[in-house]
């Protein structure tokens, strides 16, 4: 009897695919959908998902692994029923983490140089010139969080040239990147931080963390980036420091609520860029051989990496 | 009797801000405005210009050295009535050329990750996910030209991981940067460039060069980017490459006519971005400090640096 992975399928990322991948991959295991009734559930030993239907992981009672489909694990933590003996690993590869950095750079790049403002200057076909006088390496860059996703992102950004620290957990003595901790540093980074980029996870002790007292501590005309959750920015406090100037611009790739409702006020403002959660999104081939390192690692009884650790929340 | 220096100054640069940086820079010169007709155009030395009137400088007996407030020259030798045995100098700078370090990076991330596509959908309050699986070290760009501002730029886009070839006039044995030359070298470049960026110099020689012949060797889908003259690409080929999908997009920072008209359809066209030729704008202070340091060269006989070449045309 082969064991089965239950893979979440859709249109994006059709069953016979993910069958292919696994069967390419030469993996002992049969590929079934999560959602499919009719599979044995005492054949499911791993499940490779995303946000799947609350309830159905804890219907599996062999299940040994469950391999998240993205960086958080939120959307599967916020199912009260999740088996709680399971381990959880996060998707963390090259792919993912360069896609990622290559998101923050571009972000920070449209902030250092104000593109909110060309872009409103070419829906109004305005040849409007402006002159920024600062480049990267004048710019100061603040990242909250630095795991494998924060560390590429601050890598490429001081490739660039940016000026970069980073706000985390513990302390990091001599590593590449200067460190903040506590509360303290949070409000030390802050005020000399041109940009700040989230890249928290998604633990709920950090939502509401960049609020109005962060953004009056920054410099006047700063910008911020969130790549982590919509949860970690209080929208309204963001929007009241844009209309004081305090702010200058924003670029949001999460938000409260996804899909962002067509009629929120945030899509039409002109000092922000909406994105829609797509900084990094794993590619099929890459999840797939991802997943199967992951079972390797497990049928030879080693601990597999990028595990979920459910006491420091990520 | 002081020698004076003639400038261009307009709102966004004010004569009275010329004069406190030339004072405050502690040369001996006197700064005038460029179209004040009540100076001794004896006493001009000196020109610090961008597209002076055709004819004025000619009017200066003694003027010693022009220095361009642009990196190109084309503004000036535009002008039939340029005194041919005067130098003139191009505005190269840390900050001019990092400024166009950042565009350019800039701009390719826009294109790797299809932030039109983006860009479009915020306009129509779409949240419309989509993945790109490559990421920039995936992506060849090809830069076409490696003066100062190619090889900055070409750094700078090593340093986020793309893989960068040049085209240069001339092979570059042993350098940072692989290059291609002559026509055969640009054909293959443009095979192998999943974006070409234009830095080219503003010679005549070179207009038109990026066209239909160019863009159909590039792999489907491939995108432009142009930071350096309207004319090198020919854009009604430009159009048909994006209409026939050969193309995927582009960033245009230059254009034919410039201002570009407000009736124009590159504004609206869904696959281009435009911005109003910003990419690299020197600021007062630095082209201020620039000039002091050419003119003090010049009164000590030396010759100074970064002299535009009337045989290569750059």
């Amino acid at each position: 009897v082969q064991t089965i992975i239950a893979v979440t399928s859709n249109k994006f990322a059709p069953l016979a695919q993910w069958t292919r991948l696994f069967a390419a991959s030469g993996a002992d295991v049969r590929v079934a959908d999560i959602d499919d009734m009719t599979i044995n559930v005492k054949e499911v030993a791993y499940a490779l998902c995303f946000r799947p239907q609350a309830g159905r992981l804890a219907q599996f009672p062999n299940l040994r692994l469950i391999i998240s489909l993205g960086a958080g694990v939120d959307h599967l933590t916020s199912d009260p029923s999740l088996p709680a003996a399971v381990p959880i690993a996060r998707m963390s590869t090259d792919q993912t983490r360069d896609q990622m950095a290559d998101y923050v750079a571009w972000a920070c790049l449209s902030l250092l140089r104000d593109v909110p403002r060309m872009r409103n200057a070419q829906a109004a076909h305005e040849w409007e010139q402006f002159s920024i006088g600062r480049t990267a390496r004048d710019c100061r860059v603040g990242i909250l969080g630095l795991g494998a996703m924060g560390m590429s992102a601050a890598s490429c950004l001081q490739g660039i040239g940016f000026k970069v620290k980073g706000w985390v957990r513990r302390p990091r003595p001599g590593g590449e990147i200067d460190c903040l901790c506590r509360e303290e540093g949070l409000r030390e980074l802050a005020a000399q931080s041109d940009i700040l980029v989230c890249m928290l996870p998604s633990s709920p002790a950090l939502h509401g963390i960049i609020d109005q007292s962060i953004l009056a501590l920054m410099p006047r005309g700063a910008g911020i980036v969130n790549v982590a959750r919509g949860e970690h920015v209080v929208v309204p406090d963001l929007l009241a420091a844009l209309e004081a100037g305090q702010l200058g611009s924003a670029v949001l790739d999460v938000l409260p609520q996804e899909p962002l409702p067509a009629s929120d006020p945030l899509w039409d403002h002109p000092n922000i860029i909406v994105t829609p959660h797509l900084a990094s999104i794993v590619s099929m081939q890459t999840a797939a051989d991802h997943a199967v390192m992951l079972i390797s690692a497990m049928e030879r009884d080693e601990t597999p990496t990028y595990l979920f650790d459910r006491i420091k929340g990520y």
